[in-house]
């Protein structure tokens, strides 16, 4: 049945610990779902709800390249690896060129920048030939091609989105939001700059003229800038957000937010770590995502220089070269239960680089955040937790022993933080449903129902000048012209037969 | 306590046998909570919500106008009663200009203008007088000073939203939507004339340029004849709307969905009743809603007429004058247990005026309807369920026994009807939680936290200019008019010092 230049793994064969919190009832209806995620931490919320579809006893397929970072079989669902031309030492050098960035960044600003752009292209190839090698493996298309009742996909890369119309199923997109709001644009969501700020610009929704100004100028530069690949079989699009983090818009009847889908996905930490952990100081929790465990040397060491001067043990996940010694209240691993340390009573901050998983794992257990945002949208989520008064936000290419001292000593020992930031966590975890099970629920609800068509507004059916009803205001322009004339006219009319007739008289 | 010109049911005195199918667990905060509801239909809705969340320990309190026409005291709520300068009679005379409307649209264009205009007047002058002794009587007034949590109203009138704001705590709107989308207007939703139907069109979001056109021209009319009161303390709104029946546009994140709040509100049927209904053709409800429950004689004698030739029973809740003798198969009824009665399997057709709370109780029994609205957005209501296959639409006022038993013939024997409200009650009923779990939730939340702040938009804060953006539209054109002046200046003197040059030479 397989053909053979992919190989298949059935959940048999997978050892996977990984387990909700929360149990939930068995599924209303058995379907078929396909899965074509992203790499990275994009692959976290997508595997969460694969898992627990699977778990809930819907046959879950999820496709994904032979070599990659982060992604693999389950213990729930099937995989699917398709081969791709480049080895898994690509995929890490790909990582390291982060690194080269932040290195580069105390150079000149021509070669910071040339450093970006060479990063984005090299990223930009990485995504296109993985793509294609799924796309053009004509076996592996013709094998998907039976029964299945919806696609489940990141549509930062619109590969899902593709098979998903060649296989004529509906598409369920799992996302936090593309850049230029592309995929605002493509469901005919309103978004107004007035308030609603644009990714990138680090903005909130309180914005001073300047700053819409900015976000104006933004909205009009992305214009002619991106394009949209506007698919017309996407029935749901489950977003990460939620608006204790972000900026409350307008939102379309099929989006279904689910920020925060990972937090109550925990296993029991390991016993030496928790023997580590504890102490009456506490700890704190220091990763940078997946895309970065290496830092320059120079960072490195400001930030073992300022743990030697605090009482709490850190947790850091670090890959890179530690230059001298490591102090004794620091321990690196390769990598960290996240999730389950933050929700330990222990811990003090959590210093991380703002990515939304992160943010949210924060937020969910009320942890205040040392933030040192590095790319795409962590500068806007640092931002608006900074706002909020639940953490504090420092550049990392200009960081110095005192300033990481001073920002740690405020978010561990001002309460300020941890009131604010309970207080959003409260707020954040009081929701009717779990975002993990409600992402279940409507995935369910589209395979059975084979879509959810009724959720989607008539903006699809009409193209931009209907939309802002160009074509009405011409035709009433029109109107008035004519009666206008008319009037002036039959006037002008009226006033010479009346001049005539005074004349003669 | 309790003021000399109120008086107030504690709930202890009450017998009240409607409860929820649905049982819930216990309540996480318990909180106080005042309601300011409306009369008619708009009572139900509102008394579903007051009763459950008292059922679930709250301390609810109601008030409302000693004489009324449906509202009372409940099992799970007190309720304050206030003095009105007008008595039970009125009210119910008030209720019959409903009927005379229907009397006079036989009669000349004029007189039916006339008649619909006094009814207008007469309502209006009836709520304002309700309003004012709520809103004028201090005593009562001050005796609710005391530590409510949040005010759960009906925004047809904005008396409840006054009492919020007197009393400084939080509103919680019930609603269906009112005329002019001044609700939409007043949270800042965006709702494009171009796919969003606007109320008493008839239209829904599907539109052709004719359509488009009368759309936008009743947007722009009722822009300049609808005064918005804006009141800043709405934390939320629950709409009575379900996109399985009315149309998806965009919504702002402190709306939440309860369309078919009251479906689930069921009590057994009278061992009677059952056994009259029982029989091999099964039995047609036919109700117009709380506010018509006569009928001039000549359209009741076309009723009976048609009904006689049909072998299904029918039950009728009429309290008008019948003409001639009433066939066998009909019982007439003061009141009838409608969403009961619908929820009976051997119902067979629903005729109906098709107001919302009728309208959600046969999509959610999966019932054929016989639409034959009369007034407010039964028209609309009407359209949509008729355009998507569940319903015929007939015009009361022109109705004959043959339209009438040709209508019944296609809702109750063709079985495309049948089928288009099975699929359209299957998507309508699949929700992750129940519309009153999910009201009483948020109701819950907004007295628990104080509002629901992070939820309102930051459309609030701009004026309209600031909103469009024309102030930084303004400021880009100045900056390009004074660009384009300077070069064109420049290049002016150029020339002209070229132009000497030349003339030197």
């Amino acid at each position: 049945l397989v053909p053979f230049n992919i190989f298949l793994v059935k959940p048999d064969k997978v050892k996977d610990t990984n387990t909700t919190v929360k149990s939930s009832s068995s599924p209303k209806f058995l379907g078929n779902l396909l899965v074509i995620p992203m790499d990275g931490s994009h692959w976290v919320g997508i595997k969460a709800l694969a898992q627990e579809l699977g778990r809930r006893g819907h046959r879950v397929t999820v496709v994904i390249p032979e070599h990659n970072l982060r992604m693999g079989p389950g213990k729930y669902y099937d995989t699917i690896f398709y081969p791709v031309p480049y080895d898994k030492e690509h995929v890490i050098n790909l990582l390291s060129s982060h690194k080269d960035v932040l290195e580069k960044s105390v150079q000149p600003f021509m070669e910071k920048i040339k450093a970006r752009f060479t990063q984005i292209g090299k990223t930009s190839n990485f995504l296109h030939t993985t793509a294609e090698s799924l796309l053009f493996n004509t076996s592996l298309i013709h094998h998907l091609a039976e029964q299945f009742d919806a696609v489940l996909t990141d549509p930062m890369v619109p590969t899902g989105s593709f098979i998903a119309r060649k296989l004529g199923v509906p598409v369920i997109n799992l996302l936090r939001g593309i850049p230029c709001f592309m995929d605002l644009k493509a469901a005919g969501c309103p978004a107004p700059p007035s308030y609603v700020p644009r990714f990138f610009t680090g903005l909130t929704d309180k914005m001073n003229f300047k700053e819409r100004t900015i976000n104006t100028l933004v909205k009009m530069c992305i214009k002619y800038s991106c394009t949209i690949c506007k698919l017309n079989l996407i029935r749901l699009s489950f977003y990460r957000i939620d608006f204790t983090l972000d900026s409350p818009r307008p939102l379309m009847p099929n989006t279904i937010l689910v920020g925060g889908i990972n937090c109550k996905l925990r296993n029991p930490l390991p016993e030496d770590l928790v023997t580590w952990i504890s102490g009456e100081h506490g700890f704190v929790v220091f990763t940078l995502g997946s895309m970065l465990s290496e830092l320059p040397e120079y960072i490195t060491s400001t930030f073992l220089e300022a743990f030697r001067q605090i009482p709490q043990k850190v947790i850091w996940r670090y890959t890179g070269k530690v230059p001298g010694k490591i102090p004794e209240n620091v321990k690196m691993m390769k990598w960290v239960p996240q999730n389950d340390l933050l929700a330990h009573p222990g811990v003090r901050a959590f210093i991380t680089h703002a990515g939304s998983h992160g943010a949210f794992e924060g937020l969910c257990h009320a942890v205040p955040m040392l933030m040192v945002p590095v790319n795409a949208e962590q500068p806007d989520n640092a931002q608006r937790i900074a706002s909020r008064g639940a953490g504090v936000v420092l550049d990392i290419t200009s960081i110095t022993t005192e300033s990481l001292l001073q920002g740690l000593n405020e978010v561990i020992n001002n309460p300020r933080y941890k009131e604010n930031i309970r207080q959003l966590s409260a707020l954040h975890n009081d929701r009717p449903m779990d975002p993990l099970d409600l992402s279940v629920y409507w995935t369910e609800y589209v395979m059975q129902h084979k879509g959810a068509k009724h959720l989607k507004a008539a903006v699809h059916d009409l193209n931009w000048f209907q939309y802002y009803c160009l074509d009405i205001v011409a035709l009433l322009a029109t109107v008035l012209l004519v009666t206008v004339t008319l009037i002036f006219k039959c006037l002008k009319l009226c006033f010479r037969k009346l001049g005539r007739k005074k004349k003669q008289e």
